[in-house]
């Protein structure tokens, strides 16, 4: 398993991951397989999208924000419930596949880690399984 | 890696990918372990639901259509800034367990292709461990 | 592959399920791989949220109870199309990283079941591969 370390720079934010997730596979020097890309927190998940037009990512968060908004009246004191909100229905963790010692993603996908309660200090962890 | 190719007959639409899934599987004769079912699209994602009641599916799309409109307000100037959305609520993949040879799902359960700017010729990738 | 069994208690309700999947991993003695865990129902996923504050979880209960009301306006004549939606946008499934024989999670990451159509008896399932 390797974890890599990223700092994120906002509240909201999305951070295109796929460099270094391809640059691990090829390393393992892996054929054929899958990897997990997981998010150990509980306010910033992983997820794919849009590589083309940034204004994707915009209308992302700013759907987010406005249907889970932070004064929806929750009872969680430290403020953040929208971020935990946010993270389950985006998820933790996402499974891809490997094949001809390549990150097999579609022509406009990109692997995003989703920040929901930045600005901070984060990691994602990755595991291939052959 | 299989790549199983459909063609999408709406904008929003929910197709029952079961039977291909199963036939891969069976074909690949793997006892035990997983298979992951991918979408390489943006706009279309993976999911599983009832298969009983059609109502369910139409229900699903209501649903998503009613909370993430295409009138949203988005800046994204393709127009389906909604259709991105709701790939990344829904999810691009899925991870099932295979066990003596068969795909295991729930007694009601299928999986679905979950269509959200077509009409389009799709794609899904399937991919085994064992 | 491994059923655990569990009974819910309420129509919405969020069950740690952390301690019965590390108990799994720990007699399959695993040293490095991967878990799926699985939800074979159409009204209950998976999920993985924050295990301190107690609170989190009701305003997740909360904020999808709001979101997603049982009187949408749905044609599923069963009355529970909300529980469907709050299935396939929670997932059905997830899938952790096992290392040095243990499931690894972030340090306030806990695994729940998410019961969305209770009080029943219930049961997720068990994958390991290394």
């Amino acid at each position: 398993m390797k974890k890599v370390h990223i700092k994120t720079n906002y509240r909201n934010e999305i951070i295109d991951i796929t460099q270094p997730i391809q640059d691990y596979i090829k390393k393992q020097k892996i054929k054929s397989g899958v990897i997990v890309v997981y998010s150990p927190h509980t306010t910033a998940g992983i997820s794919v999208n849009e590589n083309a037009d940034p204004d994707v990512k915009k209308d992302i968060i700013q759907f987010l924000n406005k249907t889970i908004p932070e004064d929806f009246g929750f009872q969680h004191t430290e403020g953040n419930s929208d971020s935990h909100i946010k993270g389950s229905l985006i998820n933790f963790s996402q499974t891809f596949i490997i094949n001809d010692f390549s990150l097999m993603l579609g022509t406009w996908q990109s692997i995003y880690f989703m920040e929901f309660d930045g600005p901070r200090n984060r990691e994602f962890w990755l595991k291939t399984i052959s």
